[in-house]
């Protein structure tokens, strides 16, 4: 990404953060982590992530999503003996998220997959995610999650934050942003 | 505490989430935690809980506090070689709080202590906290706070909640509540 790509991410994540009366520190609006999964597509693909806490026991954060926004198919492996792999809670604060797990496929699913990635998204057991909504994910659960049309607030509160380790089912993916 | 006084606590911190914009289920607002610390004065004592997620490696919450009410002084210790006491992370999301820690005690403090129960605080160094800001303690410090005079809603994150082995400045705290 280029700087200025991720500015105006920042920009639009701090509105809609806004619409859902989500109160930042001018700090965290400056230093919104914009992560494209080393895409560069974000109107398809990303999260704009607020950081509240990550420490060696728990993680907390709120995610902002631009409509139809997808945060790609991924899990949570084991990554030594004191990390069994994360576990996280996904609660909607604001928006409409169609989240995906392993389970009997949904016959009619909400989401809206780009053509021609459809082989980088396996599980299709669809959880509507509405303001009060929430779903635990225990560990090595693959997922993915898009925001309706409006976009999305997600909080996610989980153990230790790994997201270095993931495994993601897209090979081009890279979750630590680059910025040129 | 009776249950028309749950009941009643509970539509009261309801409104009070309501005015945060926080969404919450039907089933979450039926099941608010009322916890009176076994004081039975929740004009001054009290806080009344969401809980989101508690399993053995983090817990989220939201707290809605009443005007002026206390969450009174308390320390997380360790309880087993697993848990090394909770460490917590205070965020503000509505209304003002003020938290009190260890440290140089703040010359002229916003908290209102109830008159004769001045010895149940001990630690006076004030940290204000408004919506967006927060604060992560540690496991073993003695902590306590107010809400101001409008009530207030804070986000707490943690790790493992060991809530019932809490250790109270004021003897005759319970920590779990009890309903008549």
């Amino acid at each position: 990404m280029k700087l200025e790509d991720v500015m105006r991410a920042r920009e639009k994540a701090y509105k809609i953060l806004k619409k859902a009366k989500i109160a930042v520190t001018p700090h965290e609006k400056d230093n919104i982590e914009v992560v494209d999964f080393g895409l560069n597509d974000l109107d398809h693909y990303g999260i704009e992530v607020v950081v509240y806490e990550t420490n060696d026991r728990y993680c907390a954060k709120e995610l902002a999503l631009f409509p139809r926004q997808i945060c790609p198919e991924h899990y949570h492996p084991a990554v030594d003996n004191a990390n069994i792999g994360k576990q996280e809670t996904f609660r909607c604060r604001w928006g409409e998220v169609y989240l995906y797990v392993k389970g009997e496929p949904t016959p009619k699913p909400k989401a809206i997959v780009p053509k021609g990635h459809e082989k980088y998204f396996t599980v299709w057991h669809e959880i509507i995610l509405k303001p009060g909504d929430q779903y635990t994910l225990p560990p090595h659960n693959l997922h993915w999650f898009q925001a309706g049309d409006e976009g999305a607030v997600l909080s996610e509160f989980s153990s230790a934050n790994i997201d270095e380790k993931d495994i993601w089912t897209n090979p081009k993916i890279k979750r630590i942003p680059t910025i040129d």
